[in-house]
C-alpha cells in the first residue's frame, strides 16, 4: 500500500510516525513549507515536495492532515481522481471531496496532537466515514492497522464530537492555564495544582462529570463566589469567565 | 493527642479516615446532622454529637471542616479558648478565630474531595498558617503526620490558591460535563472522550498549559468556531460560554 501524506503538522507528524512503526511505508509527504515536508520525510524515509503539481498520482491512499481552512483548496488543486482520499478533520463534512474523487472518506482521531509528544494510536477512538461501502471498508481496514477503537460516524455526528472535544480538551486546558496564572500571582508554581488536576480526572473513572462536580458554584456558596470575583476585579475578562461558568454550573444543578 | 473533628462532609470524612490510618485517634465528631456524625464516628471509632454544647472541652486540637458559610457561627458558638483550633477553608482568613481562641490557624488541603473516593493525603499540597510561631509549628507537626508537601501560605495567598483551584478543578470538570452532554447528543458515550482528557492532562508533565493549547481558538480558525456556534444555536448559554472562552484563548495568544 502506497500512502501520500498531505500535511506535516501535529496530526500528520503523529500519523507518519505511527505508519512507520506499523511498517506501512509513506511514499511522499507534501507540505507548503519545504523544510517541514523534508524534516518529517527524513524521519520516516519518504520523499517530499512543496509543490502540489508534483504529488505522486499512482498512490493507493491520499491522507489529508492539513488545516481545515486550506483543505478544500488543496483537494481542488491536487485533483487526483484515483486512489482513496481521506481527510482527518473533525468539522469538515465528507462532501468536501464531492466531484474530486471516486473513493473518499474521513479518518478522525479524537486526540490532541503536538509535534513533540509521541501518540500511541492503539487506544485512540477513530471516527470513520466513507462515501460508499467499499470506501468505508477500505478506511476501516487501514484504521484497523493502527488502532482498535474504530467507530462509524456521520459528518453531523463528527461535528458534534469535535465540538465536545473543544470543551473537554481545549477549554479545560485553558482553565489550567488561567489557574497557572493565578497560582503564580500567589507565588506558587503550577506543580502544586497537579495532584488536584490528576484527581479531577481520576474521579471520572468512578463517576460521571455531573456527579463529580465540587466547588462554590455547585453548592451555591455566594460568599466565596463574591470573594473570588473581587480578587479578579482587575482582570474583568477573567471575572466574566468566572461568573458565566459559575452561573451555568449553578443552573445545571438547580434543574435537578 | 486528642482531636475533635467538627464536620462530617467530604473533607471531614477523608481527614477522619486518614487520621485513623495514621493511628491518630479522633475523640469526637460533630455534625449538625446526627446521622452523619454517627456514621463517620462509627467508621473511625469515635464518639459523636450534633449538639455544639456537648463538644469536648479538653481536646488538644479542634479541626473545623465545615461549609464556609457556617464556619464563623460554629466557632462563635463552640467558644472553647483552649487547644489548637484549625480550619480547612481556602477562602476564609485566619482572622475568623480572632478573639475566640489563643492558638489557631489553617490547614488547607488543595484537593477535590468526595465522600466515596479515598484520598491519600501523602502527596497533596497542604497550605498552613498559624496565628503565632508556636501555633504554626504545631500545625506543621500535625500536617507532617499526614503528608509530605507542606507550604506556609498567608490568608491572601490561600484565597488566590483556592481561586486557581476553582479554575483547575471545578471549571475544567464542568467543561467535561458539557462535553459529555454533547457527545451524548451525537449518540456516543463519555468513554470516547477519556483518552483525549487523559492526554490533555498528561501533556502537562512535558509542557506548560500555555504551550499545550490546541484547538480552533488558538489557531484563530473562524470557520470552525462559527460552525460550532451554529451547532449551539439552540443552547444560547453554551454558545456564550464557547464564545467567551474562545475569545479569551485567542486574546491570550495574540499578546505573544
Amino acid at each position: 500500500m502506497d500512502i501520500v501524506l498531505i500535511g506535516a503538522g501535529n496530526v500528520a507528524t503523529q500519523l507518519a510516525k505511527t505508519f512507520q512503526k506499523k511498517n506501512i511505508s509513506i511514499r511522499q509527504i507534501y507540505s507548503r513549507t519545504l523544510e517541514n515536508a523534508q524534516k518529517l520525510a527524513e524521519e520516516v524515509n519518504s520523499s517530499f515536495t512543496n509543490n502540489l503539481a508534483e504529488i505522486d498520482r499512482q498512490a493507493d491512499v491520499y491522507f489529508y492532515a492539513v488545516k481545515d481552512i486550506v483543505l478544500e483548496e488543496i483537494i481542488r488543486k491536487i485533483n487526483i481522481r484515483e486512489g482513496l482520499h481521506i481527510h482527518t478533520a473533525g468539522s469538515i463534512p465528507i462532501s468536501v471531496f464531492d466531484g474530486f474523487a471516486e473513493k473518499y472518506g474521513v479518518f478522525y482521531p479524537l486526540q490532541t496532537f503536538s509535534k513533540t509528544r509521541e501518540i500511541d494510536f492503539t487506544h485512540i477512538p477513530i471516527f470513520i466515514e466513507g462515501n460508499s461501502l467499499v470506501s468505508e471498508q477500505q478506511i476501516f481496514q487501514l484504521a484497523h492497522l493502527l488502532c482498535d477503537k474504530i467507530f462509524i460516524a456521520s459528518s453531523e455526528q463528527r461535528q458534534l464530537i469535535h465540538l465536545s472535544a473543544v470543551f473537554a480538551c481545549n477549554f479545560s486546558n485553558h482553565m489550567f492555564n488561567i489557574a497557572n496564572e493565578i497560582v503564580a500571582q500567589a507565588g506558587f508554581s503550577f506543580e502544586i495544582l497537579k495532584p488536584l488536576i490528576d484527581e479531577t480526572v481520576q474521579k471520572l473513572n468512578d463517576m460521571t462529570p455531573f456527579e463529580a462536580q465540587t466547588g462554590p458554584a455547585v453548592r451555591n456558596d455566594e460568599n466565596v463566589i463574591q470573594k473570588h470575583l473581587s480578587l479578579l476585579a482587575n482582570r474583568p475578562e477573567l471575572a466574566n469567565i468566572y461568573k458565566i461558568i459559575s452561573e451555568h454550573i449553578s443552573k445545571t444543578y438547580s434543574k435537578q
